[in-house]
């Protein structure tokens, strides 16, 4: 029997838990009795939650500011800045929520809220994000509906191209360096995305997959050959 | 028999269709070899399709802009204007893709679409939503998912509290003057809303209608008068 450790666990979010968590963070917000009066989202993570807060709290003032993260290949410790700020709107003197979907570092919620207190220092800023990794976030969002306490990857379902890029991406480069390994089977390549990520990921419907992979080939780090019955994806960019 | 013409015929478009629309919109897009480098959602109902076009087409750059309509109870007609444009980025040379969840008159995109240009007039802009009522909008969106030709008032997963509550302050108003009622009980709100926005409407989950209430309730709208085994609505501002 071959023992098989799941290198990073993966929870698939599906849009009814994403209703819940959004109803839980307005509901959590009610209680608190601070009913912002602008939402800023945190592109991109925060737009589907900070949408569907907006609905649940009856907020029509909706913004946002981009914040990204460094590429961790640079092999420089991670940090995240502003790309882009908010938009022309004066929030001194306003309740303002940042929202966004998990707390997961805690760097981009707190360079929103530098962000938005430097330039209106008389704003009341507070911030709210469906889920908060308490294990490993160095700061504690004001509102969250779900508390993490083991680390696992949550692939939301406005993210799953993307996180299947990245998985794919991953794994081709690990076993290049690790067999000089470059083509592979549509199914060796399903087997090894459960084998690292666990079973969960068979979930993510087909087309998402489909949809990686044309991107990857799109970037170049990927070629398909295809035959009468039979498709090889080669690594091309090592 | 009684027979009822519903007022306003509602379709609730559910997360399923939500996924499939954007990713038919994806699609076109791609096949068209157009890709943009910046996405601008129109807040607030752009924001969820533009964020799973990011992910189907691989766009990091998501920006927002909010249009507004005047209120149409002022009794003049309707018009949109930018309550809060574009933040700072510079958009000339590129191809940006403003994003809206339908175009039904189609202000909305246009306005969307001129202030871009004003301010960039060296940006490639073309324009996407999920839906457009071809019947009806003024404008034809460059990419469409699909093509309404009789005008539904579609209840889309973000908005149900806020379409409920408008419907609920319709009937209540209509009511009111037709009848001076000012007294309901739930049940007699919930026939009224399947009489006028048709049976649909009752697929709408219970606790959107709760949340739809209390926020009526908090703008002074309605009153409620509990006791013990009954609840009653009251019609408070009239």
């Amino acid at each position: 029997m071959k023992l098989i450790v799941v290198k990073v666990p993966v929870k698939l979010v599906s849009w009814d838990d994403i209703v819940t968590w959004a109803s839980t963070l307005a509901n959590k917000i009610i209680e608190s009795k601070w009913i912002p009066d602008v939402v800023v989202a945190i592109a991109r993570g925060g737009y589907v939650p900070a949408r569907l807060l907006c609905d649940n709290l009856g907020i029509s003032d909706l913004v946002s500011l981009q914040v990204v993260h460094w590429p961790s290949s640079a092999q420089v410790s991670e940090k995240a800045y502003i790309k882009y700020p908010v938009a022309q709107i004066d929030l001194n003197g306003k309740r303002v929520l940042i929202v966004d979907d998990i707390v997961d570092t805690g760097d981009s919620v707190v360079i929103a809220k530098d962000h938005v207190l430097s330039r209106w220092p008389k704003a009341d800023v507070r911030t709210g994000a469906l889920q908060w990794i308490s294990t490993v976030a160095k700061f504690k969002p004001d509102y969250y509906a779900y508390e993490v306490k083991e680390w696992v990857w949550f692939m939301y379902p406005w993210n799953l191209v993307e996180d299947l890029s990245n998985f794919i991406r991953r794994i081709m480069n690990d076993e290049y360096k690790a067999n000089s390994k470059v083509n592979w089977s549509l199914m060796e390549l399903t087997d090894k995305l459960s084998e690292w990520y666990g079973e969960e990921i068979l979930k993510v419907p087909l087309s998402y997959l489909s949809r990686a992979i044309a991107s990857l080939e799109k970037e170049g780090f990927i070629s398909r050959l295809r035959g009468n019955d039979f498709e090889i994806i080669r690594l091309v960019k090592y």
